[in-house]
């Protein structure tokens, strides 16, 4: 099984990003943790990070054929991106969604997601653990079929 | 550790409430999945249910000194009780919020929940499967400690 | 044909109860008046109460194999249960709501029913006589399959 | 007993309109179905549609002295005629408002009459049926004079 | 100078309507009362009601040619037709928006006119006097002119 | 009759202020004009202004037994008082609100006047004239008694 | 193919109402405009206008066994017309609506559309070329068929 | 004279829940403070606490013929439940509405009372003084009759 | 201990001012009768009133080392004034917030206080035993220091 | 005439995204319809997509000495992007919105573009031929010029 | 050039006044350094401040002929006063909005200014700064003309 | 001290883009004029701009190492973008929020700024003086500290 995991906005900064709200752990770090979980469960894993939103578009677009599932944090954007919810439906990959920080328990333009509904499912609030999680709920789905 | 998994309305008729939304897979059978991956984790596990929403304030109440953790899924509860919420404010346990559906895909009034943002995180969408992950989340929350 | 009246909280006041809005008929009286329509009908009638919005919700759970519809004054609960929709959408029967006064006519927050779009139909503002009319709109309903 | 059937825009197109939503019976039907219950009733009937709002309103100011009560089904002019609402508080005769569908299923601009506050009380849902219940209902209110 | 008063839905039943709200002067009388004042002032009048929202923007579009100004009580359609505040925009012949009642003390809907804001001016609440106010009121405009 | 014209913030700058919005005669040329009228009915006027919130309250509070009804343009504070609305309800003296400009042509927030439901009516756009239409609906309206 | 085009209020007037807006062609020229390109594209047109809300329904009525697809302009009526939006969905003709201003660049009430989303689609803005232009996509659609 | 004090949800966890909020007496505690100034005011007391909203509506049933007056703090179910609020109409006892915290100062969802316009009056934010101020305001209002 | 009590405006017409709403005590009177619990409880007090929003921020500016609490009634300007909730945080004296009529149940625009989350506590609806109460709370909150 | 025609993001995937709503043609099909009717009425066309943001602001930069007209389907960044509206307002060249499907059949969010006011108008719903369409348009409004 | 600087409710209490907030500076050494820079500008100050909404009223009216622009700081007055912003609208004398804190990071209510939209600039958070920053602002305001 | 200047999309196009509302001056110029202040205070200055959401988020993650504060002008950014709010926060470092126009005075979605609770403080409406007096209040918050 291969899972692309994409990250979005300033996730390149984690670590040293309001360590309060995220965690010490760099974006490395969480790769690597990620990793290994990958190769336990027998997943083929792409890590890509990218602050703009029309190379996140472009990454998404690649996915038909080189990825069977996405694990997606698109932080900022996910309460913005009108043109990323319409690249996840264009491509039809599918997907979780993860996030760090629990976002219900901050500003309310966070509580909105204008991807969610067209994920399998939502993982919020367990920092890097996140990842983790959602990538055992994709290689579980898969299963399902 | 200690974890008590709490059920609200409705998840009695589990498996055979509408299906396509909430899966064939009765509540029993929920619990022994869920059972079988607590002995793996090494977690005591208590499991309640209950359509009443003063029984579930009731047992929230009775959680410290018996439970570490609980993990919730209040069901149609978590839509519209600030009792709730307010009991779980109380007992200042550490929690996990989930759901088998993805709420975020259905009625606008499900989006809101009237306690995520008291819990540790919330995990939704996955089936009996969001149950299994919410059970990794607490024990792995603990580990942090 | 077996219906169940499910009468929510207060309806035990009937008759004490803001006589100018409900009437001084009591829920004894009201219940005499559906049994002799329902017996010129040919309904096998069973009638309940309860102020409990958990005995509610356990009571419609209990309708499959027991009644072929049911006849819900939801009363308060009408505007604030999403449990209550749950379990109406999860035995799947059948069902009318009525309602004593014209809730339209009254408080704004009593023009939303968190139930009706699951209804078969709608009837308000007609005193007792609304549950008459119910019970000839649930028998007609199945004369009609 | 003298009853005034008023038909709102497009009931005339009913059997060939939407039948998923409105059913297989034409107007002429339902009318007839109406008069059979009139009859038993001992009510005389009338039976009146329009396309125009303002031959709605004419009707409406036609009514004392030629009927006792009214019946009717405003259809797509429920949620948007001040004017029809205003005929109907200043001719003061009791009616009830009816609808073939469930409005309350339906899109939310449906959820809102602007009428219903001033009727003795609302029926939806029932198709043709709605019509003989409202029928009926008003034949019991003026017995309860 | 030519007037022409439009009146809009209801109006015509003024005297028998909610005399409450409205006052016991008929139409006509009210139109006594008005045609005085206007031969005090000199002023050429005519006097149309309609219950159809079609037929008053026909008898707006008829205005130029035919009248300096506009006395216009356009009730119910007031605070719902965009139409007639287009037929008025097209015409564009000066007019006054005048109400009966103190539409400002009434329901919320009432509250909001669709066409005020291409008015001269607005006055409400005097009763017949309301028509003799706006009257004047044209009368002196143009003779600011 | 005795009638007092209570003049809010900023109209001392009547003639000077906003020409295009409120035209070049001064407050006092107003007065002149309004004066005239008042003799002509045969009623004493009170003319007042003030910039101060608590200064029209004080002279609303002064108005009993001096005055038999009220003329009153609160100007800006139309929109953001209720401690004048509070005191006019507290003296129970029969009024009408004037404004010079025509308020629903303007700002949204000119739309709703927080005293307007407690006054006999509404006069707005007519300039000084409004005061003049103002003070015939208030001479009538003693008439009518 | 045969092809209707139904105009709403005010229509009538264009040429002389608001050239800024609406351009000084008169609705007999459009209408000429219109044939000659209808000649051009081997269409049967019918041309009607009104200024009626039910007498446009009766149109709508009319349409089945008479043409083929609906060219609408509602005018004002398409942003209050729930009875013409039901009309449409009644006969179930396939229609595109057209404005001749670009009715985004106006008021906020004239944004929303109650029958837009029924349509095949909606073009606005270009003046009489509107018509033009959706009377191809209108031959266009038909092809694709 | 009688009076119940009626507790609502999570009281009984009062002293060990939230005390920044809620203060450090227990229930029992703020109930001998009760009880003092009852005796001391000669006042028969009851007093009942729930997690149940449906206990609650059956204890407010009970009141009359039991208790002259009602001291109430509904807590969570202030803000959601329309059932208690029609409890309290039905039995129509007279009531005050307290608060621990001041409510006003918390979130937004607490501002909002389904209750407190039924209510004599409101007490809020001083703690268990705030029940000995309630208690004085109960046993005045009678005195005042 | 020193309070001062003031009174916002309006409150000087008391016992004239919609005696339905306020009762017929005069402020004077409700002064005496506060004069006297204060004695009782060895309270200094000082007694201001203001129509005047600017001399309720000047008295309250005034309080720092004249009072040692403040128990205000803000009438009108409780809803509105964001400059005297400006000065209350500014002097950050201990303050409790009393109404004479019970604000919950009159219009909506009183529900909302702009100055209630800065207070110790709210008391709403007792008449002038508000103040009384108010005075004992301000006493005691002082004891619990 | 030079024509820019500006595709926005997840256009280049057109024809195998999402295909019940974007039917199957991909850009590539779509630019050569377009092709042959520009060369058929005679316009230079330059023709260019990205998903990104920024890029489309750039290419917008660009356009002034370049191109006569823009043909714009902005995709999700029509709902989302005050950038966008500003480059357009920046470079004041005439353009016309076109989208593939009816965007007002479709998701709330979609209902509202941040350019359309700007366009000179807008065309939705008919697949690829709302650019042919748009074509015409643009090549029309220059001739009026 | 002759500014005036008008400085609102509260403001006296600079210095006293939550000093996290609005800095240890009192008003009189504001006015020293503003004057000290008006002094190195050339400019002619007047310095004023009043809790008075009215007075500040008449302090704006008094600005023709006496300054060239205006320094405002109108504090709590600034989200709440229509009749400043009118008096502001009627001298048409150019003025700068400042205030000490950045009141886009406070509370909602204060992120709207009723007359912000009249000024040529808005200068927040700097504390005294703000003054000195928008002295510049004005200086050089002048200069362009 | 040094001091990023980030300016967001279409700023390139200053001079030529909507003179009336950004004036004629390029950014070029506006640039020269900056730098000359900046060498007045000693200011080493870097001088960014893009029309790219993910460049300036990029640009603003570089700042840390490299520049002790941030000069921002979002553009049209500034009120979408909850990425670029989510990498000030990331780097924090001290930033002013500048605007060219004065954002108040224009479209309702101007007013909301998704970054200005996270600045130092705001200064809009000064045309390329806005800079100048950004950059001051910069220099003067660092020696503050």
């Amino acid at each position: 099984m291969r899972i692309t995991v994409l990250n979005g906005p300033n996730l390149n900064l984690l670590g040293t990003r309001e360590p309060d709200q995220y965690g010490t752990a760099t974006l490395a770090e969480v790769e690597s943790l990620v990793r290994v979980e990958a190769d336990h469960l027998g997943i083929e894993l792409e890590w890509r990070q990218s602050n703009h939103e029309g190379a996140l578009i472009d990454a998404i677009h690649e996915l038909p054929g080189r990825a069977d599932a996405l694990l997606l944090n698109a932080a900022g954007y996910t309460h913005t991106s009108v043109a990323i919810r319409d690249a996840l439906a264009a491509v039809r990959i599918p997907f979780v969604e993860v996030h760090l920080s629990n976002v219900f328990a901050r500003e309310e333009f966070r509580h909105r997601s204008l991807m969610a509904d067209l994920a399998i499912g939502v993982i919020a609030g367990f920092g890097p653990r996140s990842y983790l999680l959602g990538l055992r709920a994709l290689h579980a789905s898969r299963a399902d079929v």
